[in-house]
């Protein structure tokens, strides 16, 4: 039985950063509604353990499934990159997509060169997921991985355009750029506020992979093939569920989502 | 009865910050015997709800009460911040010391102009502790505070001497020292790490008041008084129990520690 069309989208993250990627998909999406899942309480999943890490997305995963969901988008470059068959062992006919997987694929197709630099929280850089994703789709790609753990707290400080925020950029970017990559892997999702900054600071030569972006696009066409999508006209709604109290998530999440949130439901684990 | 004097103090922190008091303890306290606990897989507190950090402050008190301990020190500034009476309650007849209380004492009994500053983390700072304690030892002090959220994760990055912390610290005490504070507390176990380049930031006519070294100065006053000092000669020996896997804690901590860890132990919670 094919599913309900006008079932929600499951996005979920560990915090506040999977909004970027809700933010793209209503902007390529404006007709699906969206269910968005953040574990606020237990955040950040990029400094636990593996075993730890696969527990919760599991935990996540299944509360999604009860709801009710057409789809599933793992919104979490850790998430992804340590758990990632978790969430697919769990989905069952559910498709599911990640942003480690979407950004990989736009980084590979779209480079000339082919050498490409991916940029992420030590946890992700360190799991490699990225460069094994990429050398699966194109062993002769090179890639350069920097991690930049300070980026994240920078975001959530809001300096998006500060001279300590380009000064930081300048000393992780150093090591990428004097590879001559052609593409840049945002390889995590709180870095996409940071583009207009990064832009000036790697300059026209190098294209910017927004896996936000791209995961939005693989969204769509994922839908249109599964003949998924929700056929237009009634109004669609985005619900967003945390596990810790929702105030932190109200004030940085309309950063990241670039429009308020509406009403936020508590999930008490 | 007494306690037995050669039973370990009790340290504990939501993560690895609290090793600058132990630092301080090794240095002023040489002979004491000593225990930490570090809240590694539920780092950091300073995000969570005032219930879950009572819960978890609740939790760590008990497991260091049964390994038995003749005094504790809540070396984590949001647990003293927000669940400091949780411990007396659970600690009994076990003094307990606190690093809000000692640095409130110290910056007090400092202070010649009566304007003190007090950085911290948001949470410290949003709980306004330090001023609340500053007030009831004397009401005439003026206490300006400040929240520095990068300050953390600057240090856990290692950029203890570098122009990125340097212009964070100038931006973030630019309010602070506007109101010539003639003191400014450290109000985070991170923050003593910083001290050479916050020194040079805030001029020689400003006193930083660290709270690691304030809280070891006050222990070493009460193990006299109440006679519990551990009496000489023998080795003593400090013991580390972590709650996840401690590789990031063992890199970081020694840094924190200025010397090797030595053994850590696992506590699977």
């Amino acid at each position: 039985m094919p599913a309900d069309r006008s079932l929600p989208i499951g996005v979920f993250d560990s915090g506040v950063g999977g909004l970027t990627v809700v933010r793209a998909l209503m902007e390529r999406l404006p007709l699906e509604n969206i269910v968005y899942f953040g574990d606020t309480a237990r955040v950040p999943y990029g400094i636990k353990s593996v075993a730890t890490i696969a527990h919760y997305t599991e935990q996540i995963t299944d509360f999604l499934m009860a709801r009710g969901v057409k789809m599933l988008i793992v919104a979490c470059n850790t998430m992804a990159a340590v758990a990632g068959d978790v969430v697919r062992r769990q989905a069952g006919e559910v498709p599911v997509l990640d942003v480690i997987d979407a950004g990989a694929q736009a980084a590979v197709a779209g480079s000339r060169g082919r050498a490409i630099g991916v940029i992420g929280t030590p946890t992700t850089i360190n799991s490699n997921a990225y460069a094994r994703r990429m050398h699966a789709l194109d062993a002769g790609v090179r890639v350069y991985s920097q991690a930049c753990p300070l980026f994240v707290p920078l975001v959530e400080e809001g300096w998006l355009d500060h001279p300590v925020t380009r000064l930081t950029a300048l000393e992780y970017l150093k090591p990428v750029l004097a590879e001559q990559v052609d593409s840049l892997v945002l390889g995590c999702t709180h870095y996409p506020l940071l583009k207009p900054l990064l832009m000036d600071v790697v300059g026209r030569d190098v294209r910017l992979v927004d896996s936000a972006i791209t995961v939005a696009e693989q969204a769509a066409q994922t839908l249109a093939r599964l003949d998924l999508a929700n056929p237009g006209a009634q109004h669609s709604a985005t619900q967003f569920c945390v596990t810790d109290v929702p105030l932190r998530f109200q004030t940085i999440g309309e950063r990241f989502l670039g429009r308020s949130l509406g009403q936020i439901e508590r999930v008490d684990w």
